[in-house]
């Protein structure tokens, strides 16, 4: 029962009241969407820092810097929406991309999450000061992290 | 003209490369988006600090802080997406609640927005220590600066 380890992480790992206490079809659908909604917040802080890096638009010192913070800040909120059951192919009503290798990697998971969390702060702490260059290579470490767990846990 | 106002404190405020350089409909739905994101975030994190300050679930010390910290930090995330042509009346393909009003009153809207940020902030403050009942009040403080907001400018 591949489920059975990366249940019990997750009862250890996502231990917020509200879930903890619930698995409702509902409440499992309610996570997808807040993971799904919590992601697309993230892209968005992350896109302005991609066309600052790759040149589409100038790099701008303060907005770079607002961007790189709001980043770190939400880099670790979409994790606790991926409870039990709410995988592709466990039974429920909101589509979603997650594939079930999540729960059979579960450990690789979390050690990517944390990965985002990491190089989310480094970007924040260098866009403090005044090396461009390393802003942009922090850059593709961040948007690394994002592609490495979307190869890998994400439907095409 | 009532949006001309509008117009010129959106484009002083919310400068965001990204916004300024666009106003295509697509931009423009992208940001309802955005915040509707945003704001779903925010209130999945308000959820449980309402539940615990009302007595619905255990307080949890650990997990209040958490979410008080959670809330502080994307408590100024969903403004930006609050962008020209963006409110309900104006021509766009995504639904929104957000009333008209909100352009003819923007200085108000934004002195709101300033609130929560104060209020959440205080809230995450309070939750390092340990006067669960100063924190029950701020929740309250936290929730009333939301209701002020919808009842204004959302919708019902």
């Amino acid at each position: 029962m591949t489920l059975s380890r990366y249940s019990l992480i997750a009862a250890a790992t996502l231990t917020t009241a509200l879930l903890a206490s619930t698995s409702s079809q509902a409440d499992v659908d309610k996570a997808i969407e807040y993971r799904q909604d919590a992601l697309s917040v993230m892209a968005w802080q992350i896109g302005p820092l991609g066309d600052m890096a790759q040149g589409k638009i100038d790099y701008d010192a303060e907005e770079f810097a607002r961007r790189a913070e709001n980043l770190d800040a939400v880099a670790d909120l979409p994790w606790e929406g991926f409870v039990e059951g709410s995988l592709r192919g466990d039974n429920h009503g909101v589509d979603t991309d997650a594939l079930a290798e999540i729960a059979d990697d579960w450990e690789d998971f979390e050690s990517r999450q944390q990965a985002l969390v990491e190089e989310a702060a480094k970007l924040a702490e260098l866009a403090q000061g005044d090396d461009f260059a390393a802003m942009r290579q922090q850059v593709a470490s961040v948007a690394d992290t994002c592609k490495g767990c979307h190869d890998n846990y994400r439907a095409e």
